[in-house]
């Protein structure tokens, strides 16, 4: 049992800890006034050459794709630092949907493939989506599905209505999960399939207003039509009929980056917090975090965040010594664990901070809407709690359950 | 001990339902389109208009200035069915900040304050504020003021500092609370003065973005800075030193009526919790409402509902029956008890929705993100929650918890 | 909409207080030092001789049967005085199971029955029990009884095995629950059968260990079985397959009068936990009612409670008003709301004492033992749940949720 | 990062499983019906003397005083599997408080209190007792002691009020708290003093009745005068003054042997509940465990128990790395939310259970109340969230929150 932080790690999240302060939190304001993600492009970009020249790009890619190497435990650390920013993930190269579809390219691509998609994402040239979700069917049972990719000649026509195609504004292609053996069994039916935004018949309907915001460019979520939409059977990403399976991959590191990223969140929330505390006074001379009430609240956000991230390590761990499928339990339960103490956490120090704590002055408002789908997508958390529960149940000999 | 509802409400509750949805439910998808209240105006006075028609203008106030002359707990009531909406209380001109300042100018204003400020509000000609929070000092101790106002032979003098005076953004007058005897007794110190938008001196620095809107018009909380600003001694709101004094008369039936609101809107996302339930299929044929975490949100919300509407009809009542002083606890017990109840049903109501609950596609987000402040204006739950257990431990002997 | 107190019960309820003060409260120490129900029995007595004396006696029964008459809503207050002591309903005669075997004798006693057991159990000079719950099928399924009843002749023959038949040791008769006609539609299958316990082949098994404690006389649950126990058909309640019905009607009121009683309970701890926090020191001179934490508890707690009696008198009107199938929903609400508000003052109470609060130096750690089975008996929490989600689920038109 | 368990200590925990299932988890059924500590004791010392035969004794001890010799974090991980069944712990020789009683001797007891106190002790041939807590004075702070040792020649002559002096009954001497310096700082005014039970003035007046029993021998409470007790100045436990630095080194490990008792409580019961998930019937063929809110229970209770884990297996491993002082603020988090979990499992494993669970025909109800206390003893929950806040908020500048 180790729980320290090797001297290389420390070292890199000193970095990353700086270029943060110096390059990514000043964006937020930035951003906030231009009210645009496209607008506010420049800027990031300039931010990311930063990055570059330090070193830190992609940390989460191979070094032969131009990232720094890291194991998924050591990712895990970095990015519960990118956390603190809604643009810290994206500065790095390593925001949702990318980082994912540049995993799937690296493990299933074809080398055209990897050529024509993965290179130029891994280099920030270009956007990517994945466009799973639809509005009709539940997310929570990903294998139903109605988009359905049909043969047709050297091509698939896809047909179906997705939403939540997050990121697809301005992104140069898609990844599709469409039905390609409907007489397959479920888990067997789908395929991804690559799709260019360019290609005719993809039609992106709208950016979804969410919590009061269209948003644009990568902050967007979108929904999208396919209308017999074509595309050569050679952007069939791995086999076909494996697109749930790779989704799964997929999804399993991926909710160690989310989680590790809420605690970022969390992190920022509490130190937000603690501020607050130690410098409002609520009579003359009386500071709010000599109140016990807000000390409890301290006192309970500091242990669920450090349960949290003990949690998503050892979740990630399990994952590198053990492989995905022996840490599935583990990683649902990170799911809806940490997504708790991000809500809680957030709603404390939106608390402690009054008025204020509702304005845009702070970038805990921004959280408190933006992450409140942290309990909803990827699974929602009530998905989750019944899988693990079945899956523990199955050892006390209940099939089914 | 008679729960009913009587006759004469029962046909007033149902002629407002009718009217909220033929009226004014149509007009939240104009204003989420348009994302402008002043935009939306005319439609919105087209909406008066057949209120006033029908005779439900303005229920709470007296017939005498051309209200239905309600009591607090028939108000109370008809406060639930506006809320619904967060067009309804505006729709009806029974909307804060003017339902309050209105209260007060019937009791304390001077003929001509009546018939300059009280008039046109109750008419519906013109809109008010009132400013009274300060970004430096705690809302929750409102006697702590930093705002003056200086006796300068026949006018007042104006300095300080004020923001969430909500809706300044478009309105003819605000009451402004400034310390007018600073050597006085801390509940004496401060005076409501009327004081004119268009007053030299009064600046509205912003309207302060608040969950990513900055708003206009009635929707919008206005930042203010108040520069040697100059009224007339006669537009004094009652005796000097008495500003405390009258804004806690005017926050107990307040409270009452945001509960109700409250209460609307606990039940309007109540319905859309249990109309998910009972058509959206997880699984072909298998409906959310089925399982049994859905049902379980469904009996506690129904449970909180229930209970919170009879605390708060009891804290009418007790208003009513034995007056304002002799329900202050029950009032306080209602501000947290309410908003606590109604964060959790809209919490419920999202979850059930999943991806469409974060969406503006149904009213939930909008409230998650503007009925967050519910549980902070008006007294954060903490100071209300101090303020019962002190007030109960008084009667265990305790001075001064 | 009335809430207040006639005065004919503010009269009643002051008689009533002043009586348990004292001669129910001091007899909770001797309970507790000869630790025996029997023991206590003789002081109980003589309790019971001056409620009698007081015109106290049994509120709830007619007043042909030697009762008080009181209307539902009526006897509800005063259940909450009485509740304040674990020993309060049965020195007023009206504890559980007696109470509702009483009402069960009214409304379907022969005459025979009622002379035989209903005339003594009203006077107190016997007591009953109420055998339906069996160990090896779910409380919450009620119509799934394995327990039978077979004619013979001018007899019934009941062989099966039940627990938690509270009270019967020393009890004169049980009403069993028995399958009588297995073939008819669930809900009318069972028969409720007066059985006196001197009858051969009943045989009290065991007074079972609960939270420490066999338990004797009225303060125990036993078990019991049923081997070939012969009574005659004239011991029938009310017609046969009945029973189910029955047991409905007996559970309606009996929620009432359980959740009255809790908040009495509640009442208790409410008062010992504001007590506490206004003599104990936490340093020299700094009482712990000026902790914020204690103050938040003393908040929470007195709007849990006052919510809870507002739910509880509400349901209690709606089956007078509207009878008992209106008030369904309302009653599984109170079930479970009541329960639950209860179990958080008590922990509440104990935390505030420290040490002191697992001792039996207070009832504090009584009712913490013996009223967690609130959430279970009666139909447990989750059960009432899910049938209040049901029931409101079909106004949304879904059948068999 | 290494969350793996050795090998060396997996074929330990084997052993001892095999161990708790053969001869302990078989005494609590002996214990509960002999409903005595004592008349049980002949049982225990045979289970005593197999761990002894298997060389499992008294891991905690170093191998000199004939223990394992195991870490702070290997023991830790031992004391889970100990702590499924209340007589785990005594049985291999590590109970409270007689464990932390031989601490403060290996590291403070002089040649002839090892001899004397130590050596038995460790032998398992007598038990002994902490006598620190006073009835009138808080336990959360613990230098306010009244308690006073005062030097007579070669003897302390000691007079206080003590309770929960825990297992006096039957134990050969006391660790006694007294004040010997009270004009020292509050930090340095208690010292320990060796106080034999035969010890003339020193008067156990009883065994306090905590949760309906008053227990006996190593399972009692005592409420303990001391009246002019003499004992040599010997008896003096490290320097005078040292007391409360003595305690709280006591303290910190303790906490961890507790907070690990109590997860393997929480493993008693999460197996109890999945077991009873997995063969209750609600309706025929029907599992409770079938049950989405049963399924939410499991999947929340494994989630909460996992990170208790391993929240105390990270104090535990900051203590051995980086010193007690540096591990305060996680000894205090794990405090709190080791004991809220607990609470929340059992809770969960008992309703689960419907009837059967407030019963003693599983240990559920067992632990229901003698583990109530674990959110009040060794500091009361809301003092170390109280003392977390403070020492973090001193890092945001704020001195004496």
């Amino acid at each position: 049992m180790d729980f320290s932080l090797p001297a290389k790690m420390k070292s890199i999240v000193a970095s990353i800890r700086e270029l943060m302060a110096s390059e990514v939190l000043p964006l937020e304001r930035e951003l906030a006034e231009r009210g645009s993600f496209t607008a506010t492009l420049p800027s990031l970009e300039a931010a990311r050459a930063k990055v570059r020249e330090r070193g830190l790009w992609a940390p989460q890619l191979p070094k032969e794709w131009g990232g720094m190497g890291l194991s998924l435990t050591e990712h895990a650390r970095v990015s519960e630092e990118l956390g603190q920013s809604p643009l810290g993930h994206f500065v790095f190269n390593c925001q949702a949907p990318d980082a994912g579809n540049m995993e799937i390219l690296i493990q299933y691509g074809s080398d055209e493939q990897k050529r024509d998609f993965l290179g130029p994402l891994a280099r920030g040239a270009i956007r990517s989506c994945f466009s799973m979700t639809e509005p009709d069917l539940p997310g929570s049972n990903p294998t139903w599905l109605a988009t359905r990719a049909v043969t047709d000649g050297e091509d698939y026509v896809i047909k179906g209505h997705k939403w939540f195609t997050s990121s697809a504004d301005g992104a140069r292609f898609a990844v599709v999960m469409a039905v390609t053996n409907p007489d397959a069994p479920p888990h067997l039916r789908a395929s991804q399939i690559l799709v260019p935004l360019a290609t005719p018949g993809m039609k992106l309907v709208r950016n979804i207003p969410v919590m009061g915001h269209t948003g644009d460019g990568w902050a967007s979520h979108a929904e999208v039509l396919y209308e017999n939409c074509r595309v050569p059977r050679a952007n069939l990403l791995g086999p076909e009929g494996a697109g749930f399976v790779i989704a799964q991959e997929r999804l399993g590191p991926g909710r160690i980056h989310h989680c590790m990223r809420w605690i970022g969140i969390c992190e920022r929330a509490f130190d937000l917090l603690c501020r607050r505390a130690a410098t409002r006074q609520m009579a003359p001379g009386k500071l709010l975090g000599t109140k016990q009430i807000i000390q409890e609240w301290i006192a309970e956000s500091r242990a669920g965040i450090d349960a949290a991230r003990l949690m998503v390590l050892h979740a990630a761990w399990t994952i590198e010594t053990a492989g995905l499928h022996a840490a599935r339990e583990s990683v649902s339960l990170i799911k809806f664990f940490v997504a708790d103490v991000m809500g809680k956490v957030l709603d404390r120090a939106i608390q402690a901070h009054g008025a204020l704590g509702v304005t845009d002055d702070t970038p805990l408002a921004y959280f408190y809407r933006f992450e409140r789908a942290a309990r909803i997508y990827d699974g929602a958390d009530e998905v989750h709690k019944v899988a693990v529960a079945k899956r523990i149940l199955k050892r006390y000999g209940v099939e089914g359950a």
